[in-house]
Order: C-alpha cells, then structure tokens, then sequence
C-alpha cells in the first residue's frame, strides 16, 4: 500500500503509518550497493542467513529505480536468498519500481518504518551501485556497505563516482580460490586510500576488508563491525542525530519536489522550458537571465 | 551590476550580459580551493603571474559565500597578491558574499562571463574547501584544483568529504625545505588513491603532484597539466559538452531555486514548515506525509 500512487490507497497508508510509528526506530538499517556482478544478492543471502541465526529478525528491501517488473534483475534475485528465502526470521521484499526517484525514496523509506514496527531488527536496503539510488539509501540507513570486486579495472567503470566516499565498509567479495591474495591486497590499498579522504562527521574511520559467501570468510566480522559502528555511534550520540536529520531531509526534499513536479510539469511550463534551452543553447540568452524569465512567468500564474 | 540585487542593476546587467554572450567562453575556465592555510593565496600568485608572463591575460575571482565584507578572509587576499595584482596581463576580484548560493553561483557565473567578453584568456574562480561552495565552483568551472598539504592528519579535518573526488589534479603545496620528502611521499600516496576511484564520465584520470610558491617548483607543470587537460577534452569533444551540461545544470537549478524560494519563504509556509518539523520530532507523523501535506497547503494558495 506504502508503494502505491492510487489516492486511497495513499490515504489509507499514511493512516497506518501514523499509527504505528511510535513502534518504529528500533532496528539497525543497513544499506548495501555494488556494481552489478560484485556478487550481492548471494551476499545477503549469507549475511543475512547468519545474522538470522543469531536470533535477529532480518528484512531485505530491494530498490532498483531503473527496472521494471518485466526486465528487473533484482526481482530475480529473490530466487537466488536460498537460504534466506525459507529462513523464519527473514523477510525479502523485491521493489521493482519505475516510478520517479522521489517515490522510490517514500515507499523505501515507510517500507522500513512498517519492517520496524512488525519487529525486524535489521533491515537491508539493498541498491545497484550505478544511479542516484545510493544517495537514496544513504539517506534511509545507519551503515553503508559497498561491496567490490579486487583489482582496480574494468569492474569500477560502471560505478558512479562519489560512492566510494559514501562507505562506511568497504568489502572486497569473491575473496577465495585464486582470487583470495589479489583480494587481500586490494582490501590493503583501499584501507590506505580511505585514511587519504577527509574524516566523516560521525568521527567513524570507514573499514576495507575482503569477504567471501563461498568460504564465508568475512561474514561474522561484517557483523561484528556493523554492531561497533552502531555502539559507537549511539554512545557520541550521532547515530540518533543522525536519524534525525535524515528525517528532516527526507522532510524538505519530498517537499521541494512535490512542489516543483507540481509547478514545472505542465505542458505549458516544459514548452517554456524547452524554449529557454533552446535559447541558453544557441547563446541568445544566459543560463540565470533564461531562468529568472521563465521562474516570473510560472509564478504569474 | 551583476552582484547586485537592485532590480535596475539586474535589468541593465541582464541587458548587458546578453549583448556580450556571443563574445564569451574563450577562457579556460579553472577552479582552485583548499582549506584555510593551504596557501592558496600565495599559490594564485606565483601561477597567475607564471601564466600572466606567458602572455596570457588573467582573471582572478574569489568567493567565500560565509564571509563578509568586513570579516572577509579572501578580501585581505588581493593584498597578498602581491605580484599578480601589479600585473599588466591580470585582474583580481574578490567577490565577498552574504548572499544565498544561488546568488553567488549567478554572480560568479556573469562575472566569468565578463571576463572573457573582456578578453581574459584564463578565469580562476578560488574558493575555500571547506563548504558547499566548491560544487558551485566545479559546475562553473572546466578545470578542478585542489591544494592540500603533506601528511593526512588535522589539516584534513576542515575539509569537505567529497571534494577529493572532484578534482582533476590534486597538489601538495608547500612542497619545500623540510617538507619536500614528506610531500612527495604524499602525493604518490595520492596518486595510487586516485587510481583507485571510478573513473570519470571524460576520460581524465586525475593527477596527484607537488609544488611551492617559494621555489616555483611545479608550477610551471601545473600549468602544463591544464593545457594537456584542455587540449585532451577538446579532442574528445568532452571540453563543450561539459560546459553545455553546465549551463542547462545552471538554468535547472536557478529555476528551481527562484521558484521554491518564491513558495517557501512566506512567513505562512515557514510556520507551516516549522510546525511540519516538530511533528517529525515528536513521531507523530512521517516526513513523507508531513511533506506531501504542507505541498497541498502551498499549492492550494
């Protein structure tokens, strides 16, 4: 209901939602993103088959904002949580979704808050690491883990810059066979390469580690790291200020883009608009004069 | 004119700007920042007046939207100038602003403008590295520069996350004396980090290397990387894309700007919003449905 755009159903789900978030807040949000290939869904699959079986209640939200039903390979990915599929604790809820960003973001985001009230404990949001869904998820969740593969090559070109810096662990998976050594060294550059950036807000130094769902190397110690991140941060305070500025933003952008959808999206606006490119284009007018005009005619009317 | 918000000014300067379009954009356009006590200062002035003795003809702009006039720091900055500012070939202007980012963007943007219908055949816009000024610089800007100082400790702590990943070269200053060894070793740090970051949408893969303004050295290289930079991206056809897409990103974000600002500044909506705010807080309602009811409010009025 959460994820539908049909007025009743909106109508019906903000009443639920209201009622049931002073049950809400009480689990740790994980956020997980990665190149398509880096190996996730099995990932989850064995995370979350061991964080299950140390009592946890484990939900896993999927967003993809540029698939559909039809085409959507997350969706598939359900099949391939084996073990977390059939595991009492867990629940795996795939959103295909086609809607704008914005939406993804609403749906995402109660979806978690009703994860919470029904009683998981951890809730994975899990996002392909290519678009501007991992801003997204960043803003929904406490721990951002972004899983690669070892060697600096072709593998990264498909992942959006900026990403790396959004991590709070960063694991290099697949690390076993003949690809345990490559993935040991990369785990070693990275964890240099991150003490080069400027230090996060929180005071949280972000991890590089290798892990494997093969051998399940890697896979406690994810966890391990994941609880002291949040006991830290819970005790300098950051993880609840972090939560509710998290809210206010999801607050201030769900409004500013409600209310330019609403004002930019007529046909008359977007003929206005094209017009004013058209113009910026061929260097009749400038960028700022060409939106001064067009932001004075919108508000005209 | 075109820093000012006297509606007379912004008609004249509107007028102005778009007489002079078709002789604007012959400039490289390149933007410098680090945090307070890098030594950017000292650096525009050994590289301004090295690329002003070339025969090329210089403008400086500098914006520090947290400043003022009476306690800006970059406004002492000309003084420091002390070469650059006496240069036949240069022009420096310090651009205090306590004025919203918008308006810096817009006043920057012309003002780059100007320069180039003036001739000026190279425009660094300075700005400091610590706020969200250097996305404003990166997106008015063809060449992104970052200065830093050796060692990855506290100087880093002012520093904006983020910002590494924006550069196309990244310089230890300060790269003399005693310092010299320890610079070095940082920027081949550096250098191995930037390898391992997604590549960029152009091709470039950024640059890590030293320099002093008090032996010059690598400030004739820095200039060099520029031109490689330049001549590279024309090729490619990456360079006029890039400042299309800066201009169509200019036009959106004014627009949208000018329009929420119209619709969310009234003393009613900020009550609205306030109120919308507390009730977040207070859990009493989600951020999603806060939004999309203060959206319908305004958008009813």
């Amino acid at each position: 209901m959460v994820e539908s755009s049909l007025p009743q159903h909106t109508q019906q789900a903000q009443e639920i939602i209201e009622r049931l978030l002073p049950h809400t807040g009480n689990s740790i949000r994980i956020g997980i993103t990665g190149v398509p290939g880096v190996g996730k869904s099995t990932f989850i699959d064995v995370f979350g088959t061991h964080v299950a079986n140390l009592g946890k209640r484990v939900a896993v939200l999927a967003i993809d904002p540029s698939s559909t039903i039809s085409k959507g390979s997350i969706l598939g990915d359900k099949t391939r949580m084996d073990n977390l599929v059939n595991h009492r604790n867990a629940y795996i809820r795939p959103t295909a979704s086609g809607s704008a960003l914005g939406g993804v973001a609403k749906a995402t985001g109660e979806s978690i808050l009703l994860c919470e009230a029904a009683g998981f404990d951890v809730v994975i949001v899990e996002t392909v690491g290519v678009g501007q869904s991992e801003t997204t998820v960043k803003n929904l969740t406490d721990f951002f883990l972004l899983l690669m593969l070892a060697g600096a090559g072709d593998e990264l070109q498909g992942m959006k810059r900026g990403i790396m810096e959004m991590a709070d662990l960063l694991l290099i998976n697949k690390a076993d066979g003949d690809n345990l050594d490559k993935a040991q060294s990369a785990a070693q550059q990275y964890r240099q390469a991150l003490h080069l950036f400027p230090a996060t807000d929180n005071g949280w130094i972000p991890k590089a580690d290798i892990c494997s769902a093969y051998t399940k190397e890697g896979i406690n110690k994810c966890w391990q790291v994941i609880e002291q991140f949040v006991t830290e941060q819970k005790i300098n305070n950051y993880f609840q200020q972090n939560r509710q500025q998290q809210q206010l933003y999801a607050f201030r952008e769900t409004l500013q883009q409600q209310v330019l959808h609403h004002l930019l999206h007529s046909p008359k606006t977007l003929s206005l608009i094209k017009v004013a490119e058209a113009d910026i284009m061929q260097q009749r007018m400038s960028s700022y004069n060409a939106a001064q005009q067009v932001a004075a005619a919108i508000l005209k009317r």
